[in-house]
């Protein structure tokens, strides 16, 4: 079965390939249009150019630093009949795996991207012809990026396999490609905070000046920072996300195959070793089915043709499962644990929905509270981001434990031998990540598409298009912000989920037994651990700030230099401010980056390996719980916002509250905070969670 | 050594009773000042009659439950040769320990309350003489609560040490105490929760109607929840820290013996087994002295003259601890630990005061953040939050790190050979947890003194006092509101350091040689006891808010339906008011209470000791953690406010920034959504991270 990785791949690339040619053969609209989604493409580029140079120097001298150190000091002995590999052996296996994984990282965020930026302009020409055609240009964009970043991280990981002796001596190859998945997570990790930093910065300094300061619209072209907020909104949403799910797959893939391993040693069986990589490719080819069962002629409400999709996908995703498991692993125990993971993945899309929709007691409880003002509207909304951790916590907890369960069962079931190492069910919980993570490239799909059709609001808003048109693109919007929102919480879930077999393999790897939290240094790293959580929150909340003031700078400067711009006989620079922009979010990402990637090393080389196991785990409980808190607290924050907007809070007389009205202010307030918060800080935690996975696997040589 | 505990009780009993006699008979003011005294005492005297009936109830309740569980299920086999107890003996003594130690805590809680309020119209008539007398009577009031809470806890357990059979088995009578500290914190938990919710929803609310609706200065006589609120003063601060302080020295006292127990084993050495109980003697002697050290006459700087009098302590607790080590432990190693508790003691307050004084660059980077609005200034006050997490949980890492290493030499020194569950550094933390906690009965002096200053200068506002008692009021406020954030940071870190220590006893009680988080359901245990830290603190939060609605209606119906209030004409009726606050408060803090003390017990059940173990461990890191964010962001947000009410903010041309602008506004915001921080979540947090553990304690029978 095998044969499916390539084969799903080569269709991947198809599909895609046609969507491309699809999307760029309709038409771009007005010359208005034409000219903003000029500036925005001309602005993302412009950002993901210095961004990446940025990245890519910071990433070869990574790479050097890695491959020298794991060289001369770390010995890499896999299970198996192959010698230990070690000195310049390890080094170059390393250094390359890094590399290549942080170039895959790269490529997966740049398509994204510029799939993006091409498909906002077409979206906003589609939506003045008809609210289909609009869903079927924004969603096919979407799912090319969705496709061609899963389609790479399979095959990353399988060619990386191939090449490192993975026909000869599969038992050894997984634990030589980790680097790949420390170099995805690291380029993830970079993206993500400075799209985070540069798309919240842009946003507030748009906003403060224009909207407060000047007393103009928002997305209004007078506004020299209103290039930069739409460009924003691809940086921090595609090129981020994109980065950040491809190394959920990469890592949780490769995880898993360590974990497979430890099957082979006791079965000799390589279907173990191969199972996550067929299973990623059946995920694949569900998600491209259920992309395809969204018909243009059948959309009348955008958000029902996107659930039936994802339940096209999920049913596939049990078919395939109920086909691989019986075949490869021979226990239908584990297609329990996989059906477990399946359906973890539903849980949290409508969990998400639950505390990040007005529709609902959160949002509803948040919007109240701001009849007392801005107080009490954040207090309600952090009490809320509090208590949100609750039910995805348990839910995580009961997948993990019945997942467990499972697969101890299916261990049982096949009378494996288990090695003392390996606790029996660590591969139920294994199967039910791949299981969750088999929707990725449709959920990535959903995602993309948010901020095309917000990009296509704010075109169709400068461009003056048609009232009517208006109207498509805002439903597009609502849409994409529940997409968006949707996202975040299957990575905060799968980032979990993954976690615990990314601890396993990292057991196996430093050959540990045990985390034995009661010795003093296990606890002091847990400690720690917790600790980065929040400070590296800190700076990326702090960086905003940072970035923010120099973009409110800079537009203050050009009303006050410019003073035509406010009547229009003067245009605004729109590329000074994206220029500003970038160079301040990218400076700004530096000091929380750097942060996430040298703690760790030193705690785990002052603390050892066990200890580093304990700062591990409790970090990543510690960020998948305030990544919970900081998504959906700032999603609320958002929509309580909406909720007034849309005129569906009323006073005591039953009078609507209108925009501009105190209650709206306190509104706007709770969104101004909210913003780091889901945007920056909170998907900043996800990779960081997963980083500190990768990075210690590949390190774990020089922490034993 | 061990006479020195009874001579220190009743050293410490007669010196509170001269205290109490020379603050009682001092002058209580002008016939106004008594009157709105009068009300205070009555109000505070009216709730905590209600809160205690209601914990009263709670804790019988609990006493027989766990006595029943206790008896049925539980073995108690402690070391030495005494048969193992089990059935009604268990049960009686479990049952008997809970119902001790709840009702001491209670007395506690109590003796804080009322001789705050009967000092608070002394301080304010002392303050119309002079600013020495001032301090010394506020001081002494608050030394009658410090000296007697410590006092009581070093009785109780002696007592019951006694009574448990610690004559003639001393290695046995420390596992039967525990109860002790389970039922002072259970009540600590309750007192400070309802205590917490009252004072925050009174404040909220007398602000709200008052001040914002109303129009009328802070404690004006017209605002019928004045009262309430200057009630809420006491109730929470006083009741509720002198109730956790007390539980904080009770279990760390009781948990250390359990260690000496583990020493008694290797040694036959009774003195590690009393050793804990000396070490509390002579703090508290300590504290005496450093209380009397403070000088009438030479009072200028009230601050000064605090860090003279802890200095005093802190020197006296250093010879102390120099003493007893060599002739009770035998090894100068433990010394070492004993220092590092006591200085981290210091640093503790010295951190403390760099994130909440307006001297220092956190506190100054919210007052400017405020200028650009309310959500820049909740952004940079709880970016700070977050980042003040590093350097405390560093100085605790150390702290823990370098008293096990030392507690480990002199164990080598000593020569004993350690049996297979403990670690041999283990003591060397309990040591160093004695030392941090030698000067909590002077620390405890010091945060009573805060609610005396701040209800001195409310009276004295209230009976119209003249400018210059008010000036002399306004200066013991600001340095009451630094005593109680640091004692806020003192008992976080003394929890911190404590809970390490009390997890080895788990470790004991329960058996357990290792807590392995990478078996499932340790790391189950583990995310869940992460988070209920957080479900906790929302619950908490969210009870302030449904309490202030409560009075904020009262509030309201008096004002409409008396219009007389407002020209004087009439009286509102405080005392409605109070019953309002104190019914909400205490209807309020049932869930998270309950919640507090059931998921522990659930898990426990579930998922057994050892996962138990991960809960208890994980959660006491994150709640450590979420209750610095919380004090400190509370304390920051507070001060920036004070800095632009004192006048510390320019504007750009270099006017100086109006109480009332805009920039006011905005810290005003914060300091609102700061209030359930620092004053219920956060300081609730404490007892509940110690509530875990002498929970986890008692029910370790149970759980195994």
């Amino acid at each position: 079965m095998i044969w499916i990785v390539p084969i799903s791949v080569i269709v991947a690339l198809f599909f895609a390939g046609y969507l491309t040619w699809d999307v760029l053969r309709r038409d771009t609209g007005t010359a208005e249009a034409q000219e903003i989604g000029g500036f925005i493409y001309d602005g993302a580029i412009a950002f993901i150019k210095r961004q990446y140079r940025t990245i890519a120097f910071l990433s070869i001298f990574v790479a050097v630093i890695l491959a020298a150190v794991v060289g001369a000091f770390g010995t890499e002995d896999p299970p198996g009949d192959l010698e230990p590999v070690e000195g310049f052996g390890l080094a170059w296996r390393t250094g390359v795996a890094f590399f290549v994984g942080a170039l895959s990282s790269a490529i997966a965020g740049i398509i994204g991207l510029i799939t993006a930026v091409k498909t906002n302009v077409r979206t906003a020409s589609a939506a003045s012809r008809s609210l289909g055609e609009a869903v079927m240009v924004s969603l096919r964009g979407g799912a090319i990026s969705g496709i061609l970043v899963v389609a790479l991280s399979l095959l990353g990981v399988y060619s990386l396999f191939m090449l490192f002796g993975g026909v000869d001596h599969p038992e050894a190859a997984p634990f030589l490609i980790v680097g790949y998945g420390f170099g995805a997570s690291f380029v993830a990790l970079f993206a993500q905070l400075g799209g985070g930093i540069y798309t919240k910065a842009a946003d507030v300094g748009a906003d403060l000046v224009g909207k407060v300061e000047a007393g103009i619209p928002e997305d209004d072209p007078r506004n020299a920072a209103v290039v930069a907020d739409l460009v924003g909104d691809n940086v921090g949403d595609c090129s981020g996300r994109g980065a950040d799910l491809f190394e959920s797959t990469a890592a949780e893939s490769i995880g898993a195959m360590i974990l497979g391993v430890a099957l082979w040693s006791a079965t000799g069986e390589v279907a173990w070793i191969f199972f996550p990589l067929v299973i990623r490719g059946i995920g694949l080819l569900a998600s491209i089915v259920g992309l395809l069962s969204i018909r243009p002629g059948a959309v009348k409400d955008p958000q029902r043709a996107l659930d039936i999709g994802f339940w096209v996908t999920t049913a596939l995703s049990i078919i395939g499962m109920a086909v691989a498991v019986p075949i490869m692993l021979g226990s239908w125990w584990f297609f329990v644990a996989g059906l477990i993971g399946i359906f973890t993945a539903v849980a949290f899309v409508y969990i998400t929905q639950y505390y990040t929709s007005g529709t609902w007691r959160p949002v509803q409880e948040i919007a109240e509270a701001s009849r007392t003002g801005p107080a009490t509207n954040i207090i309600a909304g952090l009490a809320m981001g509090f208590e949100n951790t609750a039910i995805p916590i348990i839910t995580i907890a009961l997948a993990l434990g019945g997942s467990f369960w499972a697969g101890a069962q299916g261990v049982e079931d096949l009378g494996i031998e288990m090695h003392e190492t390996l606790w029996a069910g660590v591969f139920g919980t294994a199967v039910a990540t791949m299981g969750m993570l088999m929707s990725a490239a449709y959920i990535l799909a959903m995602d993309t598409f948010g901020p095309i059709a917000d990009n296509a609001g704010g075109i169709a808003e400068f461009s003056n298009a048609g009232e009517e048109t208006r109207q498509i693109t805002d439903g597009l919007d609502a849409v994409g912000n529940t997409t968006k929102a949707l996202t975040k919480g299957y990575a905060v879930a799968s980032a979990a989920l993954a976690a615990f077999l990314l601890f396993s393999a990292y057991l196996e790897k430093a050959k540990l037994s045990q985390v034995n939290l009661a010795k003093v240094e296990v606890f002091i790293g847990a400690m720690l651990g917790a600790m980065l959580v929040f400070l590296f929150s800190s700076l990326a909340i702090r960086a905003v700030g940072r970035a923010s003031s120099a973009i409110i700078e800079e537009v203050r400067r050009q009303f006050r230099e410019h003073p035509g711009i406010m009547d229009y006989t003067e245009k605004p620079d729109y590329q000074r401010a994206v220029d500003i922009a970038a160079s301040s979010a990218l400076r700004n990402m530096i000091a929380p980056g750097v942060l996430a990637v040298a703690m760790p090393i030193v705690v785990g080389i002052i603390l050892r390996a066990e200890a580093m196991a304990g700062f591990l785990m409790v970090g990543t409980i510690t960020g998948v719980i305030m990544g919970l808190v900081m998504n959906n607290s700032g999603g609320a924050w958002d929509n309580a916002k909406k909720m007034v907007e849309l005129g569906e809070i009323r006073d005591t007389d039953g009078s609507v509250i209108e925009k501009g009205s105190a209650i709206h202010d306190a509104t706007v307030v709770g969104d101004t905070v909210g913003d780091p918060f889901k945007d920056t800080a909170g998907p900043s935690l996800h990779v960081l969670v997963k980083l500190l996975s990768t990075i210690t696997l590949v390190l774990a040589p020089i922490f034993i």
